[in-house]
């Protein structure tokens, strides 16, 4: 039976709720003050679960000082003390909702984890809503 | 894949594990001091899970201030600052254990979100008990 | 300079906000829900503060095993699974509001505990809702 | 001997420290990551302390339900959902570190608060992070 | 549907992670400053997680009073304040990661508890790492 | 009126409890299971707290992330993955109870803090034992 490994990393990050597509009106009407255009922000609280066999040799499924480097590189550099809208390409163009902001988180860390590893992303917004992808 | 989006909430109530069809003594001896007569009673801390799809166009599987609004209306409103046994129908009837009161919101709240959705419930009685339903 | 040793306890108890001079509207209109004739409850978490010299032998200030003995025998027997207003001789007096308990807590400790300590408690009735006495 | 009661309470908000009287460089380097000109952001968590007597009728410090209006109605509508530099008047002129905002937020309460009770505030900017003002 | 209860627990212990076919020079390559010779130590929380129908009578899935004292006899009297790898037979000859040890706690506990029920257990070695035998 | 601003850390170490002049017997009958000779350990939790005025140029009264590289060089390099009795040297002579423990890391950072601030040190032992240096 396999094991997951599991780490928690946090970012902090400016946002705003905002379909480009349509006006201030309806963006406020859909959002409400999730969507004021100055911008607020969240510590966002981040799990990695990875899933997979124990080696034999180490112990490990997975060296987590290795996924916390991993998470420091490919999520905390590119998400923490930014504009997610602003400051982070995909955002531009997609609405940075915690739901797709934890499916960008799983898409980045997937591309540097063995396919042999079974992997999900939790992502707190605040410590009373947060989202899994994929869910179990 | 499918996105689970997640709340928490709580709500503190009283209540006593009371099987009305044993005596007294049978109450104590199964149930020991959490079947005291004059009740006790908890904080309990509430998570409602759902999981589907991402809408394209709004970027939420569900709306989490929709979800904080029924979780208020159908669970807070019926439990909160109640006596379990005493004020809430159900639990005339059915022993008011995490268990039970666990599928007991679950039921209220599976009646009011669309059937596309998969729902569970997790209720901690206390910080270190806790139960989920459905189990994954 | 002084050392605090501090110890983290807890018990689950039901209660109702009452003051038997007043009429049950008066009750509802001060205390709101928390008077709910049929109770509530909470899982109240208490902290114990101790305050003296680092005993040069032991190294200890207090012995914090002996602490968390003191706090079962005379705090979690007396309260843990009770309905503060019926079974709790001292609240069929006293209005069982956080503070008085607080208070209550405190004078059964300090009678335990050496004059050459200064002690001091805090309860919190929810994660959000707490007291302390004496205060700093 | 006094007491003192609690309220904890929560807002998002983005900011960015910043001194008006310097250059981008001269900010960039004090305050680092933290003066990204699109701003970065908190869920900032609030502890508010009451101290004073007990009130014998109603066995109530201070109602905390009261207090938690007042936080409602003179913190969060200010700050919630905010960019605390550009849609808070007073931090247009003031860097809103953690200690400048907790001392607004204080001076703030302390006016609807009546002067027989001691005040003071502590505000979490992240978990690891946080002041109090006025210190013990 | 099942429903899943829960109990958390802990354990204080000292490890080294080693491998004893290596040298000293490549454990030390392998698991850093985890394989300090003269050990370290950690606060073990632990949560099983038991799976199963709710008896009609009792309205438990499992008795959580009977759990607690399963795992106090089971896990930490055998745990508790030890060396894992000097006071635990099964750890002279594995490497007790956090893998390792959720996997020795789930097969202790597998074998005190009927068939009928699944269950896991999930073991964070610090607040941010932690590891859960079977996966999901 | 002066603020407190404060920072969280943590390490992870083994110790026993030990008073070099006492047979074993007189530890173990002092000091329990804490003072097994094969060591346990504990993920042990640090606030460190200064004191003192806002600085008007930056809004700070010391930079947290100063104080964070601080804990890092002189409290987290001696004190992290290290077994405290045999590592430190100032534990050969002195018990590593939290007392003694806090009460060092007092010192080393006294001595690195300018005299305006003034400081104070908690150390959490494990998530229900802790305390605090100087007392308030």
């Amino acid at each position: 039976m396999d094991v997951t490994v599991s780490r928690k990393a946090h970012f902090n990050a400016a946002h705003r709720l905002y379909n480009k597509n349509w006006s201030d009106q309806e963006n406020s009407s859909e959002f409400g003050k999730c969507s004021n255009p100055n911008y607020h922000g969240h510590n966002y609280e981040l799990i990695v679960n990875i899933t997979g066999k124990i080696n034999d040799v180490t112990g490990y499924v997975y060296d987590l000082g290795k996924l916390k480097n991993l998470i420091k590189v490919e999520i905390e550099d590119r998400l923490d003390h930014k504009n997610l809208n602003l400051d982070v390409k995909y955002f531009s163009e997609i609405n940075p909702t915690a739901e797709n902001i934890c499916v960008y988180i799983y898409n980045l860390l997937r591309k540097k984890i063995e396919d042999d590893f079974k992997i999900s992303v939790i992502l707190f917004e605040t410590p009373r809503n947060f989202v899994k992808y994929p869910a179990d």
